[in-house]
């Protein structure tokens, strides 16, 4: 099992283990800060993902006797501790939203509860995930979003990060609403759909264009995409794409299913394609796009009316290239003691990276008539919330409210692990795609445009943001009035 | 085993299969462009990696039953072309620039050679692993390279894309001069150095951070390294790691290691923390820094003069966030007919995108006496090259050349595999970092600075220049003279 573990959650464990933190349990969030987009994609809804491989990491959790060997020979961890290490398993509890959610800023998307020394070692994992996951399904989002409706095709398995950002960064493409990636290890490992044409090597090894174009009919004449930039779109791709739908597909019975334009100006080749697509009585077959299309090149070509009817997206979706971190934290904000839960507090100099303290619940309103989203709150999980009226404040901006009722309130956390034991039911796939496809249409049109969206509101309840301030005032020795 | 691999490469190699080029042997070439690089890390050196990896892939590479079925149930592909692909083994002939050297835009780095099939089927694990690797490996031997001798630790791992990212994104830093990796995985698996600290979690659920720092020095007391910087740095966090220096550390004969600072104006509280230290007399206590950092930071702050040791840097590394895409590509450079080699050409509209044809070889030419390295050369495959005196032509700006003479010619490209053998020593990590840091030393200092680099020759042989552009003439149906 590979595993992705700071080497300094080993060393952190190991004081735990001496120091009486052992079986002392610990509260972390996971969550991401306001500012992890820069420029012009500030502020935005986020799609979680990655919570369904880190349940099956915390499940399969352990350390082998060759893991252990090779810690006793590189590094300093004492034996008692290795022979802990050795016997390793989570029994805490998880919290978590579930896949396919939209997210915002500074909300817990994961909590964990566990021993010390449990909740640090799987941190590493977890955010690594819940990065990864997030950062890909948030940027799928956007580009089927701009493509309004049309179908999108993840292509970018050469251009990915390494091995598992092409394998499960397709995945979760798909679960944001692709209609499917070229990354045959993505439809073996998840069951997601095969897409793909050709490439220009295949048009270019035939002694002409035409030739290469029969044979690919010849092979797949219910699935014929060709590719018809190879050599001049429109004075010969396009001329004997419809020669071989001509000649060769409708004689058989067949129709041409489509066209891929790869370079140019893909505004202007469409428009004059599909013209002559039309023309030659082939209004069906689907004209499709690539060549670095993201959720802006995709928004311009679908404003000057290009009729491209399918976009395959590479490396600005697969690396997330604008923005290719995704800033996600963990970060301890409760421990117990006894019966007792003292929340805790990290007080930065930089105003956004002091942390919220307590164990927290998070609740989304929605509009009881039309089911759009209202605003989050983020509350003391022992806190009731009214369901019949609220005011959110902006805890930053307290001067700005906004009062709620009739609303639905739901809880966006669901209980992952009781005590080390899974008690979620793991949805498939398919369900989390439905499940991010309704959920995204939960949000107002101004929350979801592409540049400068209206601010979704996430509050702190009375209650918290008064304990998060009065923690503040304490460490730093001021007094709070 | 995991595979990446378009889904295009297998309809394409079913009508290889069935339109004769079964056995027809081709020649793609990998390499990138110009423009891979944007804004400021324009045209630079890269550091090529991934080889290693590809090596491995193709030598194991087949089909499982498993993926058989999966295939004949979610694909058009025909029974008798899956049948072909359950026996399928890689039979071709590799060429490569070793891992860990310099290279530059339009050089071959990686040939292949192989019936058409085969040469489809490998393609986009060589582009995911090339391009992963040799983007990893840049951006750290740029960040290793700002640091001036100073040490760099890799500690991405939570905002790595993906397992793989971290893992091997590691492993490519240390081959590029890091020092370590905080990614226990890459430790285990390739037994790169681990490195780490404490995060401020472990700080915080302690009641004071004195209590916090002796329990860590209590338990690694040979490599203490403290974070000051939970509380304030300079009022708490090094006034009480000087305090477990001298109260616990040396009455045990042990010396204090290190602080690391995290946040903060990191220039300023380097320097006070140094006054503060070599006042206690902790001279030899180092400072580690991190938050952010990327070779600019860390240049401005060697600016700056902070006296800082080493330098732990993130997700600017292991994503290579400011350009997170390695553009490099695969292109049908010749296809063999009987004993001849044919050349061929894809020409575009865009010309940084027309290929350069034919069977070709890549040349490095060195300074006798100084072993600079003063520019590459690609020239076809049976070409002699001179070895007494050469002039490099900018083939773009004709005008430009460099008359050579005194030099040592290394051609750069060696045997990988030959029909299907491996006929490669495979150097060990610890051998290509030697390798990157000694080759990185032969190039001018004008061509490794971050910005602006001088412009590095990489000429086409004369021969080669003339057989391009004829052949581009040609296609387009204009007479060359």
């Amino acid at each position: 099992m590979k595993k992705v573990v700071d080497f300094y959650e080993l060393t952190m464990a190991q004081v735990d283990y001496f120091h009486g933190f052992k079986n002392l349990w610990q509260c972390f969030d996971v969550y991401f800060r306001n500012d992890r987009r820069e420029g012009a994609e500030q502020k935005g809804y986020s799609i979680s993902a990655g919570l369904n491989e880190i349940i099956d990491y915390i499940q399969n959790l352990s350390f082998s006797k060759e893991e252990i060997d090779y810690l006793s020979k590189n590094s300093d961890l004492k034996k008692e501790f290795l022979e802990y290490l050795r016997t390793f398993k989570f029994t805490g509890d998880v919290y978590a939203i579930p896949d396919g959610t939209p997210i915002f800023p500074n909300e817990p998307v994961i909590t964990v509860w566990a021993p010390a020394i449990e909740a640090k070692i799987i941190e590493t994992d977890i955010l690594n995930r819940f990065n990864h996951g997030s950062m890909i399904a948030t940027k799928a989002k956007r580009i089927v979003h701009a493509a309004a409706g049309r179908s999108v095709m993840e292509f970018g398995a050469r251009r990915a990060q390494g091995l598992t950002a092409a394998i499960n960064g397709a995945k979760y493409a798909y679960m944001a609403g692709c209609a499917g990636t070229s990354c045959y290890g993505t439809g073996l490992e998840y069951n997601v759909p095969l897409l793909g044409t050709m490439a220009h090597s295949l048009v270019t090894q035939f002694d002409t264009e035409y030739e290469a174009f029969i044979a690919y009919a010849r092979e797949f004449p219910h699935n014929t995409v060709l590719l018809v930039d190879t050599y001049d779109t429109l004075r010969s791709g396009v001329p004997n794409a419809i020669r071989v739908a001509k000649e060769y597909l409708e004689p058989l019975g067949q129709r041409l299913k489509g066209i891929r334009l790869d370079s140019g100006d893909l505004a202007y080749l469409a428009k004059q394609a599909r013209k002559m697509l039309d023309e030659a009585g082939l209004q069906d077959c689907k004209i499709v796009a690539s060549n670095s299309l993201d959720e802006y090149t995709i928004q311009s070509l679908l404003a000057q009316g290009a009729p491209i009817d399918s976009f395959g997206v590479g490396e600005n979706l697969i690396t997330s290239k604008r923005t290719p971190v995704f800033g996600g934290v963990y970060k301890l904000a409760a421990i117990k003691k006894g019966r007792l839960i003292i929340p805790t507090i990290k007080v930065s100099e930089d105003n956004t990276k002091t942390t919220t303290p307590g164990f927290k619940k998070v609740y989304r309103f929605y509009d009881k008539d039309t089911r759009f989203a209202l605003g989050d709150l983020v509350a003391l999980a022992d806190e009731v919330i009214p369901t019949d009226q609220y005011r959110l404040v902006d805890h930053n901006h307290p001067w700005k409210y906004k009062d709620l009722s009739n609303y639905i309130l739901k809880e966006l956390q669901v209980p992952i692990f009781q005590k080390g034991e899974l008690v979620y039911n793991v949805p498939s796939l398919e369900e989390s795609q439905d499940y991010c496809s309704r959920e995204f249409q939960t949000l107002y049109p101004e929350v979801i445009r592409l540049d400068n969206p209206h601010g979704y509101y996430v509050d702190l309840s009375v209650k918290l943001a008064d304990m998060r301030n009065r923690m503040i005032f304490e460490q730093r020795g001021v007094q709070y009035c």
